[in-house]
């Protein structure tokens, strides 16, 4: 063994991830639960949540660039936009680089914005001073309750939902319905959707049956994160248009910030809407509807 | 923790991944190599060589099926394959779903492969008992230095090299020369290539490299492997065929077996090869040319 | 690392012992634990309850004569004995080392028992088939209860009690003061209490201040135990003997049973007897009075 | 799990210690060893070297009271004393608690000493400032070679030598010898000699083996030392005074120093010579003679 320092993941009961650890640049508690900012040797600075990995400085860019640019290039309007949760602010950096007008970003924990900031100031790259954003530190599930047909995109990146978390009902039967009254008509949303590694994916394949159970357009997909050491999912979901875009509109839609992106490319969207043969039967034979009275828990 | 036996895989000096053990089904060395089937809790039976995970019961069809389906489809003839390696039978097994006439598969460590027979015996399936097959214990390198202009496929499923490992010298120039040689004149060759997490790609990126240098055809892809917590790459290399084929083409030749495929279907063809941006500079970029003298030894 | 296989003891919030694992003998459940039966690398043979160590076959020795022969050697009688607890048999093996009359073992779970005849034969070496000897099944602190002055000896050989554990109320006030009624007027009792090392002291403090409060002769010692990674402590409490006894004393006893005996002699009761200033001090001023409403619940 | 974050510590092949790992104070190589001072949730801030646990700021005090107090109460005469290595300067500490003219300290590694005194600084607490001490930067042998009839007491507190490591001829007979020339007529010596824990024991049974080739009277003794997860041994080797003294002339000597001692008295004393059985046979039949040309290497 050449490193004795390593920070500890447990990804599943059977399962468990050593990072091996250079620094430690934040440990802390806010109200909601416990931060952390390692440097780890494989993936430079990391922030994690819970003893959960959430954003890494080495692959940040896959996860962020595959969660926001699918549904802003397949939407036909991005002037009004809603991100729950975020906190690190990365996924308001990709969602500012198209013709916005207005971004609201609602946050529960105050905290992890701060230590984001100050810690991975590269994540949001400024974006919290643009004068189109709103942030607003609130339940993202009581602020959505409160907005009707309002919009275009809704974009959910949120920790997965520990017993008794903060996101505990936002992955819920219930929760979506009220995105979708928040939605203008032909508006969408996507939510990040936990591993679909096939021993893990109860959990996306439970969310892609419970947004087929409110949405009439539900397209899952997914790439490899590192960081994760897990293929992650994503699930997008459309009230009235057709999320399948032909290659030729997404290559004119991209041409104008591609300078900007490292992992997002027309094979990359390919790639991760194309799901193998055994994902797709796990889709379709698996999963429960999650709902307020009966949420999941992740591990 | 509710698990207290584990399995502990150290992937790179920098992660370590703990799989929980359930049982010890075999532990036991070859001259060659440590060789251990255990029962994980998240994979079923696992064969590990050295510490190193090679193939577990509930994901081993991802692997096999995307080392091989891919150049047995694309080649126009299939009637002479060499495996080399592949000692628990289940890329032997894939092979025998197409018209071949016959199949060498050279393997160094006969243990390897009754170990595998004994308590694996769904990876080969009975495919060691085919009239068609011909095993030969045997350095897979020496096997193939003899032979000249008669393989029309072959398929190097080896681990990686370890330093002074059996395999240290099976992803060389000199190799690769060698396997060109004894493939006929349309033949085309496919190696598994380590991982294509971008943190660990330096080798994937060195045997496409590698490559390049012998065949005019090189192409990599890459999938997703549960059990080794990491998509995987492969390499194709060709003498004449371009690789790159229609799907219908793909549809045609795959309607006879595609009942028996788990994994492999043609989406899942598409995702393999539509590398994203980042991989695709990683390629262009990285990597060195592999030589007898400079062997890369993986972690 | 040269073994892969491991087991991981976590021993306290801050503490991880991982042993090699070379065997898994015996793994399953009863209604009142987990119970494991390991070959690990430095120890042999292990029997673990609910991932904690329990013994090893290389050092039971020294736990269990640190146990029996202290109290043993200084009662002036011990005709009667009840050990409470004991599955493994080991303490039984010695107490049987003694002119005993009658030795009634009470232990709650009758497959601990069962796993350790079958698989560690060694420990109880024949003990439960000595005429001698009743076997009761049943909790300790209900079957102590009933008794009243009896026993010359009770040696309590249970695990921690782990919060709802089976061992939960046998460390308390409540339980002591029964102990000490169904002693005879002359009897003393011994339990195996926890960790010394200074930073897990808490338990072991709190046993001494605990039977301060029921016996007048209260006298604590410890021995390291290899297989537990820290030096273990025991307490002896007696109702009217003082148990400080001359060396002379000791050896006198001692020589018709000391052949059999692998660590305890005189000058193993002197150090286990002489604890150093910090250790007299943490007793002196730690440690709270363990009551059947507030149970000390260790790791 | 509450700690996500830990320092591993293999101790041996079939053991490994996690220890949670709450701050890294320091992290940096000299061109000795690596240096780390972290401090961890169970024993505060500890040095350790390439991996090694030193020592630790809950119980320095027993190792370093330990080593020192015994020899310098035992020997007549304490004006001359040399400490080979000792780099954190608590051993110094302790032995300037006595009367002594002259303390020469002997350290290869001058980082080590300025990482201690900047991170641990009541390790040494203003000891390095005594107008008594002279600090050479050397190596230990090199140094005693020189030197003939000249010190009362030799403290030799080294690490265990790794293979090629810089203590790695610190611990042989011939290394020993020359040691016994740099003492006086009737002086002594002491050396921290490895676990005695019963599997790990092979390398203190060889020192005290190897030290009864040099010296007429060898005393093994052993503390347990929490933060080593286990006990420690020692060997104290004498030119011409028995080392076996009187209770009471240990009392005698303590008297003027005992309120600055936390671990060491006259119980501690006798528990730590009084060596049990199994130790005691250990030592009488195991072990090897350590020589120049065949050193031991500690794991």
């Amino acid at each position: 063994m050449k490193n004795w320092k390593w920070y500890i993941e447990q990804t599943s009961d059977n399962e468990i991830i050593l990072h091996s650890l250079r620094e430690i640049l934040y440990s802390g508690s806010s109200p909601y639960q416990r931060i952390e900012v390692i440097r780890s040797g494989n993936f430079g600075r990391c922030l994690i949540l819970d003893g959960k990995m959430q954003s890494a400085e080495t692959d940040e860019f896959i996860y962020h660039e595959a969660l926001v640019h699918p549904i802003m290039l397949i939407s036909n309007t991005v002037e009004k936009v809603l991100i729950a949760g975020g906190g690190e602010g990365a996924t308001l950096r990709e969602v500012l680089k198209y013709p916005v007008k207005e971004v609201i970003m609602v946050d529960l924990d105050r905290s992890v914005i701060e230590v984001s900031k100050k810690y991975l100031p590269e994540w949001s790259n400024g974006a919290f001073d643009d004068p189109r954003v709103l942030l607003e530190i609130n339940d993202a599930r009581a602020y959505i309750e409160k907005v009707k047909n309002y919009f275009d995109v809704i974009i959910i990146d949120l920790p997965e939902p520990a017993e008794g978390g903060p996101a505990y009902l936002l992955y819920t039967k219930e929760f979506y319905e009220k995105v979708k009254e928040a939605l203008t008509e032909e508006g969408m949303m996507v939510t990040q959707s936990a591993s679909t590694a096939i021993h893990n994916i109860r959990v996306f394949v439970s969310i892609v049956r419970t947004l087929k159970e409110v949405f009439p357009y539900v397209k899952p997909y997914t790439v490899f994160v590192p960081s994760f050491f897990a293929p992650w999912g994503f699930v997008l979901a459309s009230k009235k248009i057709d999320p399948d875009i032909s290659k030729e509109s997404i290559k004119n839609k991209l041409s104008s910030i591609e300078e900007t992106l490292k992992f997002y490319d027309i094979d990359a969207h390919q790639a991760m809407f194309s799901l193998p043969k055994h994902i797709k039967n796990a889709i379709e034979k698996g999963g429960v509807v999650i709902r307020d009275d009966s949420p999941l828990s992740f591990y």
